[in-house]
């Protein structure tokens, strides 16, 4: 489809995007979904076709990352700076906020001329989503007082329950790869658990996955050795939304098992739940020996399942021994960037490319989230950006 | 007032800001000081109408942060970009400056297609505005000699004698809450110290208040526990300038005296004038356990002084007990930020919003000193953008 | 020349720079130094007239500095925001390359929206370099398989065998103090080995410089203390270039000797081969003794040589007494950056301003790479941005 007939087609999606942060998938209809994956489709095309999907002529796109970040940070500049605004990192060790400056402050105090704000926050269980939240509130409130000109926009940058930007990217690569999100139906994804020498991953990736693509009316499994897990609140969604969607839910507990027949899989190491627990408490203690003898801890429990490794073996148990293997990258691989890790080299080596792919489609996808989020009807703005045909790279 | 009548006002100031940075508000006169204010507030209500007051189509706003900032560092930011300028931190631990270079060469080698720079540098007393005017000179001296094609503007983020951004902002705050400057004659503004937990608080602040506030006839007092004193030269000149303007200047030492019948009261905790001597001389020897034992002495006087905290019975003393409360944030808030501080939680609490209001003038202010170092004729500058009508929100 | 009249000079010359990156000067012709060097000017005096040269609407440009900068960061930015693109500098100690991410991954992951990166890798000998190809391979490979939509540009901003941005500017200031590069031929240019109390300075200055201005007819002697050795390579290719351009190359041992009779001098210290041989393994282990053992032992050689100053009696030797000095800064300066350092204080403060003059380059030359790098007939887009003058400054 050419851009003008995907515009016409994000026509037909009754959205209510307008004015509303991007902190979970499962907070957004489904036509909601569609509508970013059209927009975020929209712009690569346009990107493509070297014409610019300017909207601001200034304007400060905010981020703040809690923890380190390599493609979400680029993902997000880019969007922003592909709708022309300016990234401006909050950066706490610089400010003031550690002499005990409230949220609701900070949030006003960088907002004044700003458009939006993406926040990661994922190392604190219990935290990040609401902290997403109270800043939202304080910008609520400087809204209504006068305060900002206008509200600027939040987006979830992965906090401790979700990680939308990635699984809504992920998402879009389902798409293209299936040539339709309606081609998914009856597909089986297995988002599995594997083995990382590393500790205390989040669990924001698996969560979101089976968060989001319980509604497309695949057959999830979601496979962990006992133990390791999820926020029980998003397993039970899932198992709601996948029958809702006319497909299935289903928790195992091998590797092996689960990939038989599967024409997805994405193999991915996290924490149990219960050690990110208490890893939130000790954190909060700031307790340095209690995190160490906690990591060791962990470290040993997930050396009893160095076989949870996506490898030829695992792979060709799959349908036709050719599941497309997704990841949010970066991935242990064994041999590569470990020694023993989630992925053996050469079957990581056999999808390299689409990962990239799928990771490709992020900066859209952000830049999707904060078009839908800033104006009423997307497909009119896009259809003026197209008319206006204002270039990239200008000659 | 619409933007159109404004600017005809704007007119009717004869100023000579061109050419000249922003160091001290005291080197400039009351009709450019009144320049300033009009501009700031022109920019805003631009904004409002979704105007874009782009001067440049590329260019670089340099800032330089020796000390800790979030408000400013967003402020300058801000004004930046609001203006076309992208923001270039020159973060010195980065940088070659540790290995002897000097500050007239660095001065030069950031500066061939910059703008602007903007200056935090309030740590050690008697350094900070020196500092800035090396910096300046440099770039004298690099525009005379043919080394820069013109001479970028210098902008004080907050020196160790003055804080120009912020007290201006505070002015064009009381300026619209009272509706007119000239409505500020006869007022009563109280600039107290009050007490704080933690320690070494820059004097610029208060200095940068009785400086400027003094200007307008007001009734300034200055309240501080004995010991607390301010730089000599600024006190003196405020009380000259407050005399000057049929107003007046005094000091005393009992906050809940001071208060009385207070129009204005700007409760903000600072470091005694001799305990920042001090520090400085130990902070340039890198004497830690000097600058210890110091810290310890100083948070011991000042702990002597906690019933220096603004309140409630302070409150009601004031005018109809309705003094507008200021302070250019973070306020160390009882209850909230800390367990006792300079503000009660309550009294807080009720200005809250108004203070985030006087913040949100901050980023208008530095674009106004931007604009007015630039341009001969800011009016005309205003005219054109007015005329143009650039969007900033292009659809 | 006026700005059209250089353009088309910049016709005549054959180039084959477009899509190629900027590594070392001696992969280019002498053609495309020259075209460099005349895009460079262009650019400087379209800014001296207001004109902006943009030529992208949005992008971004990605600096990474595995060591300290100021004036090549700077200039990088100025560079990229002279063109419309913003700056993400890419931290690694913020980004999640720590835990194992292979290069090829990251070069992808950051450049979706990417035109130009820009890499700094000089500490390790054999390493920078081939840190800048291994990128490279990664984004053609990323082009290649339909990753990134266009492959972005790298540039060289100093690795251990060139420093051609600096080479480049140096270049440029030669042309302009003899009104031509065809006044060079049979100059006679000192590279010498200066003393400085400091250790471990890279040898891609010294080499960058024999290894481009060999090129032009000139007389080059490099002299250094024997043990000071560069990368012979780069050594036997100064050679072999000097004598097919018509000039000479000659290696000696007495700053004294060297600079009889110089047309111009370059006096700047820097790191034994064999020391930096030997610093490179130390580093790999992470061996912290090794290190400072190290640097002990080169500092006491460095000790030996402390007559190896440039001053007034080093000057008088040269042709009348009044070779150009030239240095990339910072100088060790001595009495002023340094005790004793590489020239003494009274001979730089003589060429001061032409260094700043010389740096002053730098912006313009990264400008040209970019600019060639990315469009086919750079004379064509100089003249089209003529045409359309478009103005820096907006009013």
């Amino acid at each position: 489809m050419n851009i003008q007939q995907q515009i016409e087609e994000l026509k037909t999606l009754k959205t209510g995007l307008y004015g509303h942060d991007f902190l979970l998938t499962w907070e957004k209809t489904t036509d909601e979904l569609k509508a970013i994956l059209d927009i975020a489709q929209i712009l690569k095309d346009m990107r493509g076709e070297n014409i610019s999907p300017r909207l601001f002529d200034s304007g400060l796109a905010i981020s703040q990352f809690r923890d380190n970040s390599t493609r979400t940070r680029f993902s997000f500049a880019s969007a922003a700076n592909l709708l022309g605004l300016e990234i401006q990192d909050l950066d706490e060790g610089k400010s003031q906020i550690a002499h005990g400056e409230t949220v609701r402050e900070t949030a006003n105090m960088i907002s004044f001329l700003a458009d939006f704000i993406g926040i990661r926050d994922d190392m604190f269980l219990g935290e990040g989503n609401k902290y997403m939240r109270e800043v939202g509130e304080a910008l609520d409130d400087g809204f209504a007082t006068g305060v900002l000109p206008h509200r600027p926009g939040i987006i979830n940058l992965q906090c401790d329950i979700d990680h939308p930007t990635q699984s809504m990217a992920d998402l879009l690569h389902l798409k293209n790869e299936w040539g339709g999100l309606e081609n998914l139906k009856g597909k089986k994804m297995v988002m599995s658990w594997a083995y990382s020498p590393s500790y205390g991953k989040p669990l924001s990736v698996p969560q979101g996955i089976i968060g989001l693509m319980s509604r497309f009316g695949m057959d999830i499994e979601l496979a962990y050795p006992e133990g390791y897990e999820l926020i029980p609140e998003v397993v039970e969604l899932a198992g709601k939304q996948a029958k809702a969607s006319g497909g299935s839910f289903k928790i195992s507990h091998s590797m092996k098992e689960a990939v038989k027949g599967a024409d997805i899989v994405y193999p991915k190491s996290w924490a149990p739940f219960h050690i990110m627990q208490q890893r939130t408490e000790l954190l909060k203690a700031n307790n340095r020996p209690g995190l160490e003898a906690l990591e060791k801890t962990c470290l040993a429990e997930n050396a009893r399942f160095k076989d949870w490794e996506y490898n030829e073996d695992m792979m060709r148990r799959t349908k036709n021994g050719e599941a497309l293997y997704m990841h949010c990258l970066p991935a242990d691989i064994s041999g590569i960037s470990c020694k023993e890790g989630e992925v053996a080299g050469d079957v990581f080596e056999q999808y390299r490319i689409k990962t990239y792919l799928e990771a490709g489609y992020k900066p859209y996808i952000i830049a999707a989230m904060m078009l839908s989020q800033r104006f009423e009807s997307p497909a009119h703005i896009l259809g003026k950006i197209l008319e206006q045909n204002r270039k990239r790279v200008l000659f």
